[in-house]
């Protein structure tokens, strides 16, 4: 990642939790707080623990889940750092998905004004989006990732070892974000995806490093451009806007976020084809990619549209000038958009077949 | 304040809350949200609210002490930022002492990872201290300002007004911090400081906007010249490292801040003293300033050299290398020292007599 000062190295393949060596350079104290959850600890806590035998390493097991991404148990965290008298020196080290990589993060960013965090993301989901781009926080009750800030690890360990224990369904929640990088800005790459899905649902470890590679890279380009997301940063949201409602909408956890954003992308890309925006063509193999990634593409029975618009004015892309969205004008091709149109946003969010015959 | 792309103008005089025109440059969108207490909200909010009638003002009211500076007490206002639905363009407002300061701006350094805040210090410490910086943060049982982050506001209007209301153990919890810039590194304003008492005291309007001149361009030069509290910066902590500790160890609001770290400071006096680097004429001269201006300088009876130990041993000065101090060599040149006697500061804070005879 190329951030200035806060440049970081991001090293991907198998068996990296076990390297010593990856972690030495970033550590400037002795404390280490091992942050993790119920699911990833009795998996690969040991082999961290032992990786870094050298030094005073304490944990801290949170409940595994979006649900639990709240200040509460964000306080968990900061308790064991005070109790164990941890200092500025300290290490925080987020060893899990997402969910663990934003608390532990936020926790990095807020513990005595700042401290160093690394993150070892143990999901596809967390090794290709979250535990890039320096984005940490909780959930609020009444919005998702509210409460944050921007807080960069010191370094990122992706050991694609730890996908063979992920289930499933939390494997097809992290294509939905890879093929998310294809959409934006890389038709080479869906592609790609379009001809080795099958491989990467099967875990095959190069077509795994190679997908995680490019979606990193594809979004250390986006972040080392605007990291602040004034401007071209907003383009990661793609998928988002609609998805965090659905996750809103529908309690968190109950929708994994992979899953929510995949839906949110065919509704982007269902809202740019009723503009004339996106051909057809484009919405069946977005459809079609999602499908064979086993991915949901529409929303739940329980959202209508009245309750996507309410649950979507809260969203940080929201401004005073009204809601900004990102949709496609190809894949490969995304932009940020003011100018839809408010029945067509409504026909998307309502489900109303779309008129193919344009 | 000069820091870079973050400077940020401190106005000071009296009855500036209700000058339309200071606020206008530095609000971007429409929505604003003062922050506020109990105790200053019937004074000065309406005075606020007449300033900024062009705009959406909503408020949150908190109780008012440190004893509530926490995450709970935090938490209603992301519950009020997030009921109103408010954006990333919008501005959080801090009406009142350092508590209400350090808890709206770390509420605006973290919504939504991050919004514009402007400072309205109504105390006399948070106008010399709390408002320039940008440290932002609240406590932890275990511990006082352990979560924070550095977040600088876009102006500060510091009215002198509303120090007529302030009684007068805040307003001496307030002089306790202009006397340590005085003892950090302006011998010349401590005796300014000596001489001025009697008037500073009695709140006449030109030496308090004088003696709040002065002591924000000693921070803010301090501050400048080290943003991230690495070295220079650490002098600030002039009796904090005992102070946070009586805080802490008589329950958050027993003790005034400021009152805490007069006493801080006295203590640091004697340890410098039992050392040999302070002259005892100048700890004389010290003691005397303090009774002045009202503040306590002795230690409450119910810590003992052990208790301090401990509760000092989670400051944020501690690290691998042992407990840092700030100790003084004259008024007007203090240090941050990690070589002192652990022997002779054990007498300090078992309040032995020190040997005059040297």
């Amino acid at each position: 990642m190329e951030l200035g000062e806060r440049s970081y190295p991001i090293h991907i393949g198998p068996g990296l939790l076990s390297e010593t060596a990856l972690y030495e350079p970033h550590i400037r104290g002795r404390q280490i707080m091992l942050v993790t959850n119920e699911t990833v600890a009795p998996l690969y806590a040991d082999a961290v623990r032992n990786a870094l035998s050298a030094y005073q390493v304490e944990s801290v097991v949170l409940p595994d889940g979006e649900a639990f991404k709240n200040l509460d148990v964000l306080n968990l965290i900061y308790d064991a750092l005070l109790k164990n008298r941890f200092n500025r020196n300290c290490c925080l080290i987020a060893l899990g998905g997402g969910v663990i990589g934003d608390m532990a993060g936020f926790a990095a960013a807020t513990y005595q004004r700042g401290v160093d965090f690394i993150q070892l993301p143990t999901t596809l989901l967390a090794q290709v989006d979250s535990s890039v781009g320096g984005k940490t926080g909780v959930n609020h009750p009444l919005g998702k990732n509210m409460i944050g800030a921007f807080h960069q690890p010191r370094c990122v360990l992706a050991d694609t070892t730890t996908l063979n224990t992920l289930d499933s369904r939390q494997l097809s929640a992290g294509i939905a974000e890879i093929i998310k990088y294809g959409l934006i800005g890389d038709a080479e790459f869906f592609a790609y995806l379009e001809q080795n899905m099958e491989q990467l649902k099967n875990r095959d470890t190069a077509t795994l490093i190679y997908a995680i590679e490019r979606s990193c890279q594809c979004k250390a380009d986006i972040v080392a451009a605007d990291e602040r997301e004034s401007g071209r940063r907003a383009l990661l949201n793609l998928g988002h806007t609609f998805g965090h409602a659905i996750e809103t909408g529908t309690g968190y956890g109950n929708w994994l976020h992979g899953e929510a954003v995949a839906t949110g992308m065919a509704m982007a890309a269902d809202l740019s084809a009723r503009h004339g925006w996106l051909d057809h063509a484009d919405v069946a193999r977005i459809d079609a990619l999602l499908a064979a990634a086993g991915l949901p593409a529409t929303p739940p029975d329980s959202m209508n549209g009245e309750r996507f618009l309410e649950l979507m004015a809260v969203d940080k892309k929201a401004d005073d000038h009204g809601l900004r969205l990102i949709l496609l004008d190809a894949i490969g091709q995304a932009k940020v958009c003011s100018d839809y149109d408010g029945e067509m946003l409504n026909e998307t969010l309502e489900r109303k077949p779309a008129a193919i015959s344009s």
